[in-house]
């Protein structure tokens, strides 16, 4: 049978990792989120990779990743991004999961059975919520939000130049404040 | 009991408007769709209103009817705005309904318990059902839906300020050529 993947895509502080958890637990498959599948790259692929890649590249490797400008060859992101490419390929391979983050839908786009989903919530819900999971900040919760669905959206552009959060990008999106958390869990369930 | 909306706009040829009937339908409750409610207006007040606004503003709205620039005064398009926007919330206000297109989404923010939908499709299934819905034309089905769109979009745009088709102006937007149209009927009546 063909693994069946569930890819999230999300605003900071929407509840779409917590959505993506209740979801697998729900389904009984695994949630690979965008900080465990860093966390993988980091400590398998990017470490050896990079420091071999950057060998072959080099002095260009090196001055990228001074001045982070392509011009001069690929960077530290750009290793990262071919070496999460890959784990998140073979994951699909491996076994029926959901995903939360890292581009997971363009990564797999054509190349597994997904179901992609964007959540978002409106700005006070998600400043309650990022002060409740992340505890307070100097800055503002506003100010947070706003940079890290800037820093999401370039990401997303960059290496996909698809539009972040476009509704034609996904087969459902959903706001969470509206619909709740667990509203948002049951509809995917359902889905899948 | 307080009426509950549903507003459902949507992609030329995505069967948003079939969705609509057939929610409407399984709930018991009227579809007003964009025609419906654009021949409402053209009946009832756009007829007499304009004839009568447009006595007081002339000469500024004939030359705005002949010019269409909004310098020389509110044009044909702003009269049917204001009266569309009317006969809008006044069926909000009379009973729980389904609304396809129009902007109900925008007139209705604030004033109504209201679900917002957006659907899309992509652009084979598109063109497909507008060859079968609305039969062939001169111009490709796919020239005919990019012209739709930019038009939908530029007339939500001016009258709204809000980007359409953005997953954050809806409580939930679905993929009806990936889901099927009587999936995305099932999410929706499930949600209301």
């Amino acid at each position: 049978m063909k693994n069946r993947i569930v890819t999230i895509s999300r605003e900071f502080g929407s509840g779409g990792r917590t959505i993506g958890k209740k979801l697998a637990q729900e389904l009984g498959i695994s949630c690979y989120d965008s900080e465990l599948i860093h966390k993988i790259a980091l400590e398998s692929g990017f470490a050896e990779n990079y420091i071999k890649d950057a060998g072959e590249y080099a002095p260009h490797g090196f001055l990228a990743s001074v001045l982070s400008n392509r011009a001069f060859g690929p960077t530290n992101e750009d290793y990262l991004w071919e070496i999460q490419s890959r784990i998140i390929t073979e994951l699909a391979q491996k076994e029926s999961c959901v995903i939360v983050g890292r581009c997971a839908d363009y990564i797999l786009r054509g190349k597994a059975d997904c179901l992609t989903v964007f959540i978002h919530a409106d700005m006070a819900f998600r400043a309650d919520r990022i002060i409740k999971v992340y505890g307070e900040r100097e800055e503002s919760p506003e100010q947070r939000l706003k940079e890290k669905d800037k820093r999401r959206a370039a990401y997303h552009r960059f290496y996909t130049d698809m539009k972040w959060g476009h509704a034609q990008n996904y087969h459902i999106t959903l706001d969470s404040s509206a619909l709740g958390i667990d509203k948002c869990v049951e509809i995917l369930k359902h889905l899948y």
